[in-house]
């Protein structure tokens, strides 16, 4: 159970987000509780090392927690996986981001679940938030229609993208864009002006309640969706659902890990990645 | 030849661009030159009939030109098509649309050409300018390393996004948002305070050059591209590309041909474009 101790000591840690501010903190919890609720009975406990659950660099200044339980065998669950990252910058601030995705099996071609906000500062923001599609949408429109028309997630992308502080954002990484769906919420929010006050006035009163309701959205039709997927079609999802996951654990993670926490660390924690995405 | 008098009337009223300021038609005229100069012997005349050539409303307050060449079966070119409509709006202003667009056919994979400016007033703007992929991006890194990263267009997507008067467009259907690049410009550019001549500087001193070299990589990258092609690949290209021009007729003109000119004409032309986009 997730309260023995061999599990325990990793995911109260990740639980913590212990460098972010409350808002941001009771936004995280909120969402991984959310799913760990909803989805209970299809989770198994996180097995990654100890050394993988939580590492940090020699220096002490990068800190790191990950956690990751896969499904049961049963349920369209592959794995779900959260994180955060703290790093102390040369200039005296910090980057913090943090982060929850769930990942589904090919039994489903149903969309997956991504939340990330990076904060190089306390009054910057760098949001996330999409199920991103298993299948190319120029060739389906019908999935299209699914899982982005009838739930009106572009309503809440507009929402995020009319606060007066947000601009959209576009990710360094040209394949990351591509993995994205059209109503990913990739939003900038800079509130410099309104200080910290106003950028935790965001994430509660703007940001939680969209996240939210996407996470909701998911859960309904995604994770409990029930699609009929086919046999040449699960090779397909396999083959898509595999590119995508490695390319992504590079593009994220195969040069910022090594720059933040050394090789030695950063080869173990890929490793254990790797295995968890194959 | 393209002087014969059943073509020339149609072809020579196209690129007049009666209705646009001189830098958007010299734009325009400047990017179809290019093409025919390039793609010349590949291109047969536009066969189209004269009143889907030429088409107006009733009242004779919209007025559109389309033309289309198709390319000869030994070229990779699959068609050319350009066009404008011009509309008097009730406010006294007036709506333009230029657009030009270049197909491949499915003896090769590289991406396709395209340009749209809507113009709803002397200061408004908005451009979409890309290369449209014809394969699923998630799926095909080299392809994505190929014509998006070596190519650098996200550095002219860039130079065009830091325009003071720019900010990303997005469009309202998600459909359209699936089938363009991760490097597409999509901006919409308003110049109130600044007026029609920053308007006309704007387009000739950042969207000119930005478009010409664009359709430069397309000419030498792709038209010129040289790809092999596999049979089963054959088909593939065949479905996603059929789907995308049915979808798209559909999504731009299915709805405002009809408003605009009226049922009878609007299926006139519309029926037109299915022909060639089958």
């Amino acid at each position: 159970s997730l309260t023995d101790p061999q599990y325990g000591g990793g995911r109260s840690r990740f639980m913590e987000f212990p460098h972010v501010s409350a808002p941001h903190r009771d936004l995280m919890v909120e969402l991984v509780s959310a799913v760990e609720a909803r989805l209970d009975s299809c989770l198994l406990p996180c097995t990654l090392p100890p050394d993988v659950q939580y590492y940090e660099n020699q220096s002490g200044n990068a800190q790191a927690s990950l956690q990751v339980r896969s499904g049961h065998d049963s349920s369209p669950i592959d794995f779900v996986l959260g994180s955060w990252i703290h790093c102390q910058l040369p200039s005296g601030g910090a980057l913090n981001i943090t982060s929850f995705s769930a990942y589904l099996n090919p039994s489903t071609d149903a969309p997956n679940f991504l939340i990330e906000l990076i904060r190089s500062s306390p009054t910057s923001l760098v949001l996330i938030l999409d199920l991103p599609p298993r299948k190319d949408l120029a060739l389906d429109p019908d999935y299209l229609q699914t899982f982005y028309e009838d739930t009106k997630l572009e309503s809440r992308r507009q929402l995020l993208e009319k606060i007066p502080e947000s601009q959209p954002y576009f990710s360094s990484s040209l394949y990351i864009r591509c993995i994205v769906s059209p109503t990913a919420i990739m939003t900038r929010i800079e509130t410099e002006a309104g200080g910290v006050e106003r950028m935790e006035e965001i994430l509660q009163s703007h940001v939680g309640p969209v996240a939210k309701e996407v996470l909701g959205i998911w859960l309904d039709q995604c994770a409990f969706g029930e699609r009929e997927v086919g046999d040449s079609e699960i090779s397909y999802l396999e083959k898509r659902d595999r590119l995508i996951r490695s390319k992504t654990i590079e593009i994220d993670l195969g040069s910022s890990l090594p720059r933040l926490f050394g090789p030695e660390t950063a080869g173990r924690v890929l490793e254990a990645m790797r295995g968890v995405f194959k």
